[in-house]
């Protein structure tokens, strides 16, 4: 858990490097919205990925593991600064494309049996990471939670349920929503 | 410039983490060689990554910069390490490909005339950087060095020099042959 006080210093720090605006927006789909999520902001600014990394680290304390996994791209300076902080080895996923090079899909080492713990920036569907799962899983590994920055709560919590994954989001879209309320 | 000392840590960082071995090899080219590079192995490795990151601040500590770029995928561990050190923000190149998704070229913000200096994690002749370097200008922004992890001493110092642009390696194959030797 995440105290709510850990949880305002995120949002403040979320806001403050540009990876989550309030305001009146239009989104693609034409929806309207009241916040407005860019987070490839907070993995640029050096501030806001560490407090990312600490807020991450204290829930991974908790938790028996062998190996931080980062996918590819947007999850990776996220899980790198996650194995900074918790002196955890680093393991990427590559996406699934038809050719790896010479690399292979992981780079690191993923041993049978490994426990892994995923970090990703954003979660909407829970695609990417859930491709991802079944490439952990296809090498014989663990893995059974993933923490994302930003949980949009568009379906990412109920499609990783039915993997026996469990998300643990840092801020919910809906906590977003409360503030924009204040 | 890298004192003697930090190398030799480096290097006994590099050979403890598996990213440099030591012995007799046979490449895949057919080749005879004294040492063996896994550099990946050197990010995966946080203890590593920290001492590659500390090692490349305090250089960078001395240079006019804006920006530390990361060139996808084995650049980015390196990268986001650095940016962790330094506090300067992170950019990220993707590879080049027909497709770069919504997201465009580059993971960040790079705004014209930008100081930019680009880590990676191992140099041969040099190819993706100069294809990286090539999108940076592009961009309007400038880049006249590269720190390098592991220069192979393959090209990589010659053909960024065409480019105006200093290639700095934190190891030269030939410091990691003249280890072989002792």
């Amino acid at each position: 858990m995440i105290s709510s006080n850990d949880k305002n210093e995120l949002i403040k720090s979320l806001e403050g490097c540009g990876a989550v605006k309030f305001g009146d927006f239009t989104l693609t789909s034409g929806k309207k919205s009241k916040y407005y999520i860019d987070i490839k902001k907070a993995s640029s600014n050096p501030s806001t990925l560490k407090l990312i990394a600490k807020q991450a680290a204290s829930m991974i304390k908790k938790i028996d593991i062998d190996l931080i996994g980062g996918v590819a791209l947007g999850g990776v300076p996220i899980a790198t600064a996650v194995s900074l902080e918790t002196g955890l080895p680093l393991l990427l996923i590559r996406k699934a494309t038809k050719d790896y090079g010479t690399g292979g899909r992981f780079v690191g080492d993923a041993t049978k049996d490994d426990r892994i713990i995923l970090l990703e920036d954003v979660t909407t569907s829970g695609g990417s990471v859930i491709e991802a799962i079944g490439a952990i899983r296809e090498a014989g590994c663990i893995i059974e939670k993933v923490i994302t920055v930003v949980d949009r709560e568009d379906g990412a919590t109920e499609n990783l349920a039915e993997l026996d994954v469990q998300l643990i989001p840092l801020v919910r879209a809906s906590e977003l929503l409360e503030k924009c309320n204040l």
